[in-house]
């Protein structure tokens, strides 16, 4: 473990340097998010002004903190970063997150100032995040050095690297409001001056907190150690990468961005194949997959049975499986097809894709859903399952405690969920089940387009080469 | 106009035949539905039971029933079709919709007596819909035969051509209970033995209260027919369709649901191009598609306009609008730029796509957001905008009400809005928006999708020639 990486992630002590009293600034906010964490660790205040903030003593500059703080976050005006780096460097601080923008994204003048600020990194040895960064995030050590507001950021196995402020700032808000999962770290790189995509993912890489890791970059500050990394990353974690810029008019908007320089899109995807990195091309399945892995298994391949309350669906989701998603919808054993069979009227022959209706109208929907998910995850042809269940007010609305059980009998078998019914019975489902451990997708084609994405990552993870390729 | 088919969207009295005074049987449902859509005709029960239901007089057989009635719902058993038709043509009866599936969608037996049906409807001549349909739907003759619990159906201006029972069903509850938007037509074929998508189509292209058309579809009855109608409905009417059955485990997908044989996928594409019909992939497109059309014109071109408060969703929709849409993100006239400038922070350079974070700090969301879309929506090289909304507790809920301004002050262009917000503002600003006329969707990519869809759309109808193609 890289040491003074781990004092980003589990800092004993921090700094925040630019603390303020006045509601809505940003050395404020921070202050309010690292409390909603709950953070153990010691925290010092910086402001010239000094006095007490929220009940705690100001130190009126870096020069009059203790030694031996473990963290410290930057958030002052750009100027006076490279001054504040070497102010931290001489209380032997070997971490800072820089929070201000106004450098080499924004002018020239930014441009010299970066140069400055690289000057003092290199003179002083320490590790900085940004600048530019919305700031990083550390669940377990309940610890954020974000300052847009977060409230309590939820806790999960996965973990973000960003090259984009949008994720400390609405996408987390939209996580925990919306998707109802944790994550493990997230870091937003900001300039990455210092700290880029690949400290940060061999940190990822030996973090026992980081289950899987998806990243949003615009550009590769080193692509080969950055590949090299990934290569052996991906031996046990999946890796799932979002380049933005991978069209010319997209990379224009990159460079305005965050100054980064597009490259040949078609290289980047076939070494990021090579390297076990399973590439996505939209934003929102940035959340969708995650919240998908950060409850359920990686599918052990492509093989997949779903139950529809609709023959349309069976359809059309059969031929997107088949035309788009790269997924298997495929016969099921006899003694699954047996056992189908029992539980509906005999005029539906029971198959591969499952048409449940008939079943779930004569018996109910708990049983017919349970008895139908239970003969295909017990089947060995079979390696997720995806319900489309139906409740509208006259189906009568199940007790899904069936999904959650049968979750935890097959735990090597990922469960979706997604509806054909009213909006608030699918509201009411999701409520229900996504605490407990199984995600729901409100569109029907959702849970097949992460099922798609992870079974490509299950295949390019157990293909990565033990060996490194040329760039 | 087909005065035969008129009978069952416009029907001045129905007869049901199989009425039910039992709750939670289709005989029952359908009076339910019936009433609860505020049907104006005059209404006819027919149960051997006689006696009265909902305070109505039963008549026991459909003999007994008065002369001159327009339209009859079965709701009886396979079996009785045949006669009952024949009994229906007796009383002057000229349109059927027979309900009863257990015909060749099942079995041998079945098959023996859907032909017999179909002689029945041959040596009478009545129209019917079905049979093994959930029946029709006509808001503006405020009628359904649907007997599935449905509640009332709220009106709107797209009209379904459906081959699947699930439209009338768990669709129809989904549309009106998560989507906001209403429906004039609505035709589940059932098993076509009568009236099929040709006579659908033909009746919704001369119908005045439909201005879109979509249809999902397993098979073609009358593919030369139905490319000729639908080759004049185009050049004012979109027609978007989703096929069923395009793999080839989806065809057996689709056999197993209503005896279907699929077609060369290929083939089927390039005739449906050439009579201007759109052929979307996803069933959700269906009604997201569906959603936009009802309230918002057909976008007049491909170039848009759209405006994130984060640089990583300017970046990565450029790319896919470019890489995967088909959509131009056109760099704005001189008088818009300079527009753009004047609203925001000198230190980002304002372009399209609108990169809206700092204008929005600054200067509110209402103000920020309403004058860049004013901006854009004035520009003669954008043709449709989508605003990405950022709404969280400390950004301030803003009164959408300008986007709304905005709509009626720009009617010939496309708006439509999407988030990266905080779950329970997004819920709010859906809630306030589209009972305006302005679709919201809550993935970003989604708005981008439907856009690529009704551009695809556009471009097909300009293009349609006016001739006949041979299959």
């Amino acid at each position: 473990m890289d040491d003074s990486m781990d004092k980003f992630f589990n800092p004993r002590s921090v700094a925040i340097i630019g603390a303020s009293a006045a509601p809505g600034k940003p050395g404020n906010d921070v202050l309010k998010n690292i409390a909603a964490n709950d953070y153990k660790g010691e925290l010092y205040l910086v402001n010239p002004k000094g006095g007490q903030i929220m009940g705690r003593e100001v130190y009126p500059t870096i020069r009059d903190l203790p030694e031996g703080i473990d963290l410290a976050v930057v958030i002052l005006p750009a100027k006076l970063n490279p001054q504040a780096v070497r102010d931290c460097a001489a209380k032997g601080i070997k971490a800072v997150v820089l929070a201000a923008g106004g450098f080499s994204e924004v002018d020239e003048q930014g441009e010299k100032l970066q140069a400055e600020l690289i000057g003092a990194i290199r003179e002083t040895g320490v590790r900085v995040i940004g600048p530019n960064t919305s700031g990083h995030t550390s669940t377990p050590a309940n610890f954020t050095s974000t300052f847009f507001p977060q409230g309590r950021i939820p806790k999960g196995p996965v973990s973000y690297i960003a090259q984009t402020g949008n994720f400390a700032t609405h996408t987390m808000r939209y996580i925990s409001s919306a998707e109802n999962f944790g994550v493990a770290r997230v870091v937003g790189l900001g300039n990455k001056v210092d700290v880029d995509e690949c400290d940060v993912l061999q940190y990822y890489a030996e973090d026992p907190e980081t289950k899987a890791i998806f990243v949003y970059l615009e550009s590769f500050k080193d692509p080969r150690r950055f590949l090299d990394i990934a290569r052996t990353v991906t031996r046990t974690k999946p890796v799932i990468l979002l380049k933005g810029g991978s069209t010319s008019e997209g990379a224009r908007a990159a460079v305005a961005h965050t100054a980064a320089l597009a490259s040949d899109d078609r290289i980047i995807d076939g070494v990021l194949k090579q390297a076990g990195i399973t590439r996505i091309q939209r934003y929102s399945h940035l959340i969708l997959a995650a919240k998908a892995l950060s409850v359920m298994p990686l599918p052990k391949g492509n093989r997949i049975s779903f139950m529809a309350p609709s023959g349309a669906m069976l359809v059309i989701l059969t031929d997107l499986c088949r035309g788009q998603w790269n997924l298997e919808v495929p016969a099921p054993e006899p003694a699954t097809r047996k056992r189908l069979q029992e539980i509906s009227p005999p005029y539906i022959r029971m198959r591969n894709p499952v048409d449940i209706w008939p079943s779930a109208i004569v018996h109910g929907i708990e049983y017919a859903y349970g008895e139908a998910m239970e003969a295909v995850l017990k089947d060995p042809n079979i390696d997720a399952v995806v319900p489309i269940l139906m409740i509208t007010d006259e189906t009568g609305v199940p007790d899904l405690s069936f999904i959650v059980a049968l979750a935890r009998k097959y735990p090597e078998k990922p469960i979706y969920v997604t509806f054909s019914a009213q909006k608030k019975h699918m509201d009411a489902a999701k409520d229900f089940l996504e605490p407990r451990g199984i995600p729901t997708y409100p569109l029907i084609e959702e849970p097949f387009e992460v099922l798609s994405i992870l079974c490509r990552c299950r295949g390019l993870m157990e293909r990565t080469p033990n060996r490194s390729e040329p760039l």
